[in-house]
């Protein structure tokens, strides 16, 4: 089945049949006692909510979180919100034949942006860089690690949280070191480079993205910065030949990018390269959130909502004419 | 008189009659109870002491601190070092000709320098914008600000402390800034590039560099933020019509630069272009401290001493091969 | 219209017809689908809300926020408080005669309040600071400045939030101050004096108080502290012969009076005068609100409810007898 | 014997024969190999260094630190200083006949303070307080802590460094008390005069000053805000019918007057007088360092020395005319 | 009256005629506009909600909070939830025969550690400490520090929050340091030990546990370390001859076991043994609550609900087989 | 050669012929403009310093830092202490036949230290890890990484500073770890006693112990929590068959082992047996250290100097009697 209509087209009393991804399940108590399955319900425009209340149970063991469920409904309002009342639930054999259907994309193209960080590697000079390069993001990505580096997304809740948010944050992060190494003497441009695209490297296996985002247990417990380090480790040390200073340098780049100890960096950049990395970074990522809450922003409206991670309110600067 | 000798070439024994600027001054007592003159003499290649034995106080008040001086002197070791025994000194009436012969001075050179950022001046396509540029930096400087922005170092101690320190730092910032307006969308580059080039023209201020550099009182007391904002506030007063909105607007970029209150921005950056120029500014001085720390390294060692600006040793990232 | 009931004495039943500032508006959607307007309307007793069910958008764009109008309503019980069910708005031309009608003020009263100001800065003998003072704080108050200041509140919710709330605080820190100068060897009492009356002068522009208290874009942007030093700053060029020196120190002492870096300031206050007004300005601050907090309590009660900025719980210390 | 010759009058080549204190005694090795007595000397002008070269460990038996002593020497300089070559020493029996011959002592004088302290109880008008505040400050002075209290520094280092430091730091908190419950309504006045008397009784026995300033083992262990609240508990336990909630709050505001856990208070003031206690007592340390810092400055200097307990410099506002 | 069923049991429908703790009252007003009597009801096996809808205030004034009550009522599912529909309630005179029916308890027993705790005061060797420990804890607990310390919460909600909770951490505590004083060397395993058994026994008063657990004003006030030295001190001075260093010592440790000023020690640990304690204390504390969060995990969860005490998820390292 | 003399037994005036560690060497100047030969040379018994005024350059030639060599030399007193005047340098080949000569060394002893190592991995239950344990620590210590870690100090300067002091450590947490496992419930045991014997391993590499200590690139760029779990995750993959859960799980506890992200620690302790490895490594450390300052006190003394490790003094307990 095709899905063809979505999310923020469906209006109150309409028929729907059509197939959702499911990011939250749970049966519940209503006030009166009767027993209901509450399900999150998604696809790339948005959340909705669905309520089975016949069959509750029977309906709630076909499927769990994180599948792709063919739902007939009705459209209801509810506390001023279009809501599903589930007559049944079907679930989709094989799951998602397109993840970029059910949750949100990237808008600059996941493709382009591959081809933007393909051509970045190319212009690596230092031949053993290249080599690395080239084995963590092969062209076409055919193995694993490089087709979820191309799916994930750059975060949970805080920026870049969507399909293809880690290859756009990347490939924005070596756009900019590219351009500091020409800026500044004596700074090492393949380096800098290789450091700006294997730096979060450690995230494809730190968040799984194949629902709701949510982080792995191995990320919770080793975090993206160990993990990154330890892959580029093994990557390097089944490079025959490949120098350990070099691996040791780039370790010391994927660890140190969050700048500080206490944004969980077990070392400090200690080398211009990891100075800058840890600026481009962390600019692109705050950048990234506040243009989307500046765009995100009411016709009119000069001032964003409270934002977490500036612990702050954003200006949009626009005045009116 | 000429100045043709330099404090790096003074050797042992040699005779010396040269000019010098006078850092230090100071009248001391020596172990054996007699009062001698201590003075910090210094020129463009660095700084060398000098003590007057015989009628130490009398020769001490034909001169202060910051004035050029005539030193007649023999060259003496002392404790490993060279120091020179002075007989006589007499004060160089109209002070420095050309101060770059008694300070350190931008590698990069203050004419170059100053050609970019009236480059950079002449890409804003923002009236107002361009208008208010051309008073503060107008071409060729012939307002006493204008003056001092191409001399002031860009710190006492801790980044860009030489002559021009100031010029080169705005102008680097500003190559950034102008990157980073097309890197990313939504970005006001006329804004972003004229809060780079205002951000410290408070320090024109803040800081004496007529002779060892210091913080003047207003420096200590009201800080090159508030400096720098208020005098962008009576500039752009001065130019009738000009939008009040887009004072703001660079002021608040001036008072926010440093990021965090804790680093004494009084506001932080609450617009997209202040968020950039905070970051730019940022890396800038980061940067450059451990590109010259790391510069200074003798051949062969890996590690710097420890940097007070970084809390840490730094790498050369240089290998032997 | 005149003003005749207020919040406060009106009971559940009774027929409403009554003059209220708008301190908000919004367009919302009933759970069964239904647009309605709900208001939150206020005078000096308090807020009360009102919901608009019946020509809902029409009567909505009749005024905005932050206007007076006259409201026909039932007072109906809803959730246990007393609610206006609105039949028709009416907004009143020219907004409010006399805004203390429809905001707190202070208890002190402000006539009394401007008049102990006047005397303080009669008190003072330096020439310079008198002409200064009588600049800003005019009597009669026939300046827009002197105007607002009587006016402002304090602060938007932390302490001296009322009407005359600002001039409230002034007094008092001016008082203490006062007393310290007598307290304490050489402390410059007209320079201490001057730094107390002028130190939130900028409050009167960073905050609006037309309806409910807001930021201005300025005051979210530059800062009270800041906006401060520039006023005093412009008060001092324009008084021909005054001391530069003296702008100087004042200005210091209104930029540091939050005596941190991290609570705003950019510089932390560096001469007697200035440590003090830090001293009285966070004291009078903090007392006042636990003096609020306190005198809220019921009946009997000993500790108040967790006080945000203090972030603990507050005891009265009274004991039963 | 009387004291007659004070350090700050002993010139180079003088022979010396008078008493001092001993601040300091160590048996050192000199380069050459030779055992000799390095002793700190000092009287109420200051310290000065004493060192016997001939049987250097015989007459280091005879006294130990915070003796006085009777020196006979003969005044050399050395380094730039005036020293004691010291021929003999001997042991005053019975030590100090006045402590202030020794040690800097307040320039406001002990009884004058005493007596301003003694006026302040007389105010109080709570039967239960003024109680307890005879029981504690008894006149004459009849007691050991009472005793001790006139003597006492008020810190070893920071603030107040001399006889009579805490009386003459307690007074002055006290005298501000005094001004802030007519100031602030709602406060009780005599709760907050005997916090302000109370609040550092338990430095009596924190800081041992017979000799140099040092802290108690008590003292380092346990501190005095703990043992000025233990102090209190037991002399309130020991007057028949002291109500126990006075006790507590005037505990209270003893353990909270440092006003923040981090520096060193286990509860922080939560109670008006408790608040208003900690602003005055901490406003009183750091103006008097202040205040202290600036007159020490030398004529015509604008800046102190980088003063610790501020972390900055400060500004004396004093402008040439 | 027995108490025969508990609040686990009570299912919808059913009639309740049973004692119940009030651990919260108050008079509310319903949307409807009518008032009621809200109350918080509990035994050993959690809380309940009932509500008084007719009658509300005149049975509302036969009771307090922290009273047993035999309530009438019948059980109604609200929201979800098993809820009382009451209809009488009736004041048991005398309270609670046995407050653990009606608390949760310490799941190991009270006389079981009150047992080991006898034999660690068995164990020490010198005379004195033992003397004082026996003074603490009389076996039978006949004052009413002992009965108090075998009753009372080891907190409010952080960890062991239930009866028996102080003892249950103060033998847990103390068994730790009984093996670390085998484990180094240099440890006076006396002082440890007393210092183990003696270090919350401020708690004893700092919390009221007869009903819900809260601070009482000595405790928000004075806090349970000062609480705990003062009360030793008060032990000690009763034991004739007990030496003053060995209480110093104790009222350290005591003082200083939660290690940092910012956590309300005033003094930091000092000693090897104050450190130990520090350690093991704030261990127990923490594995206590970690082990609680993890033991109420739902089967096959493997990350626990946010942990406010760690700021973050637990996870319970158990892996499917 | 075999070394018979210590540092520690020379004296002024003897002829010295003997083995040394290089610590330090550096070519210095005189006073008098002199080049020399500084060294610092030490043994297991501490360091002298050693001055070669002759042939110095082509002296120095002949050897390196951290190289043994024999000395030929007279001891004379300088500045109080014994110091070498240096005749002749040879460069003994092969280095140290026993580093335990030259440097200190655990006074609890190797071997000893090792048996109980071996015996805890005895007392392991799970196949699997102790599998991994007898790979990691093989029994005699075959492997390279077994003779580093029986010989590498636990760390620089703060704690177990000494040849052995990382595996003395390691067994006193393992110990400890040991203890907790039957003191609480829930535990983990095997996977407690597995994460305490390898949460130091990385430092096998992060010090270089051959002369003085000192860091290693790696160490200063990765880190040992790095270093560590990156080793741990190489041994477990060359273990066929070793579950990846429990890989993970152990390489979270060296990760966490510093408790918080500001002590170096990228991920915080989150289960029962990571939690309690940070408590028992944290507190071996302090105690270690504080263990050691005590008893380098002076007969007699009740304080420490100064520990940087506590930011404090310490205090002995010990009273006179």
């Amino acid at each position: 089945m095709q899905k063809s209509r979505f999310v923020k087209d469906i209006k109150e009393g309409e028929q729907v049949r059509e197939l959702f991804l499911v990011a939250g399940k749970a049966l519940l108590t209503s006030n009166a006692g009767k027993a209901y399955l509450s399900l999150q319900l998604r696809d790339k425009t948005g959340p909705i909510e669905g309520r089975v209340w016949d069959r509750a149970e029977e309906i709630g063991k076909r499927f769990d979180r994180d599948d792709v469920v063919e739902v007939s409904a009705i459209a209801i309002a509810y506390q001023g919100r279009v809501q599903l009342k589930v007559h049944d639930v079907r679930r989709e054999e094989g799951g998602a034949k397109d993840l970029s259907a059910y949750l949100p994309v990237t808008r600059k193209g996941i493709d382009p942006l591959w081809k933007t960080l393909q051509g970045y590697v190319a212009e690596v000079r230092d031949a053993e860089m290249k080599r690395l390069l080239s084995a963590v993001f092969p062209d076409p990505p055919e193995t694993d690690v490089a087709r979820r580096f191309r799916q994930a997304p750059g975060g949970k809740t805080m920026h870049h949280d969507y399909i293809g948010g880690l290859l756009e944050h990347t490939v924005s992060v070596a756009g900019i070191c590219r351009f500091l190494s020409t800026h500044y003497e004596g700074v090492n441009a393949d380096v800098l480079l290789a450091g700006a695209l294997l730096h979060d490297i450690g995230k494809v296996h730190e968040l799984s993205y194949e629902g709701a985002f949510d982080y792995t247990d191995e990320g919770r417990l080793l975090g993206h910065l160990y993990m990154g380090a330890e892959y580029v480790d093994g990557i390097c040390k089944s490079l025959p030949g490949f120098p350990p200073e070099q691996a040791m340098v780039l370790k010391h780049m994927i660890l140190s990018h969050h700048g500080e100890l206490e944004y969980g960096s077990p070392k400090r950049p200690k080398t211009v390269e990891a100075v800058l990395l840890h600026f481009a970074e962390n600019m692109d990522a705050k950048v990234t959130a506040a243009n989307d809450a500046i765009g995100e922003l009411r016709e009119g409206a000069r001032w964003t909502d409270y934002q977490r991670m500036f612990e702050r309110y954003l200006f949009s600067g626009k005045f009116d004419k």
